[in-house]
């Protein structure tokens, strides 16, 4: 595990170097994306990037932030330059589920306004078509939530709404997260921008975790090195 | 004003007299849906109507209905035989406008699953066509809410949040209101349930206030009566 850690860290250390002086950058959320963040702050701290303006995704990001030394704010509808970010699953296409930290609206509502998108992970989020092995993290609101899952039932998703401990985990919105596996045609992959339209059509639905044509690339750490995966 | 007030009463009366012994019943909100809460009360108190189950669309419909003796529980996904509420604007066709009260989101989560949803209201609240008085209340996300406006304007959306004295609005659900004009196709009313799924399909919008299809009818008092609109 230590060398999978250093892999990672190493997978984030090649998404900083994307990053150049005056950037506006997104700060992503997880055990890899931490990397990076202290990667930036590092390179700040030397003198080897500057003037650097930076939107965290979560308040844990924000605070590991602002304690290097890096200028954080609020969201504005100013463009990212470079986001950099984790996944918990990542196809050929740089497709994604995000969203098993919790925090994927944040991360969506940033990610979208980025040029570049770019995510670092270990080998083992790599996967041929999503859900493969992640559940879909979806963010619905609380009043009503059995209402809003017999909805998402009749879309085909079945699984449970995540738990904290013997309590239902809530998001930094204030909603719950449903982890939802798809049954029926979703199941095999059909049309997920199809997918992802219906969900968020959903009445009770607050976001979902897909992230489909969002990311540029992805530095993915392995046994046998990083790997690039560029989206065609 | 106090002529109004007798026809609105009358207004819920007449929406009341749908309701019957054993119902399931969702509560609405606002000045005139009071009344039929009143009302409810009443015949429950006077033995004209037993075994009513029933759940409210806010905090003070909520205390209302249980002050006067009737039994309120949470959301579950048993259909509504009856839903009483009120509205901002109302069509021909019964199509509507609400969310003004700020309440739209528990008022659609519950009112979908009304077999039968009745509006009770005064006649300044009909229109030709939706949004020639009211503005269109979202329901937005407050992280990133700028970004959130910016693709709403997008779509033709010009606005404001909604303020609540010198702070801004925010909801039973901890989110803000854009209270939305349309210019543009959308401004003539054009394909409102397009305009509704694009609405609701951008990322950092919770829920609108457009009530399309899903209400049978409405009493509307006026000057010289209560109107009966029925759904064509």
């Amino acid at each position: 595990m230590a060398y999978l850690e250093a892999l990672k860290k190493e997978a984030a250390i090649r998404a900083v170097q994307l990053a150049q002086s005056g950037m506006h950058l997104g700060l992503g959320t997880g055990s890899t994306a931490k990397y990076a963040i202290e990667e930036l702050g590092r390179k700040v701290a030397a003198g080897e990037l500057r003037d650097l303006t930076c939107v965290a995704t979560s308040e844990a990001s924000d605070a590991l932030a602002r304690s290097l030394g890096l200028t954080v704010g609020p969201l504005t509808p100013q463009p990212f330059d470079l986001a950099i970010d984790g996944a918990d699953e990542i196809t050929p296409d740089v497709d994604l589920i995000k969203g098993l930290g919790g925090a994927l609206v944040r991360e969506k509502l940033v990610e979208v306004q980025a040029r570049r998108l770019v995510i670092v992970a270990d080998y083992t989020k790599l996967v041929t078509r999503l859900g493969e092995k992640a559940p879909l993290p979806i963010e619905v609101l609380r009043f009503g939530v059995q209402s809003t899952l017999e909805r998402l039932r009749r879309l085909g998703a079945v699984g449970e709404l995540r738990q904290a401990g013997s309590e239902l985990y809530v998001t930094d919105n204030g909603n719950f997260i449903f982890d939802a596996r798809f049954v029926g045609p979703q199941g095999q992959g059909a049309d997920l921008a199809a997918l992802e339209r219906d969900l968020k059509g959903t009445l009770g639905v607050v976001e979902t975790g897909l992230f489909l044509g969002l990311a540029e690339r992805a530095f993915v750490a392995a046994p046998d090195g990083v790997q690039e995966v560029v989206r065609r």
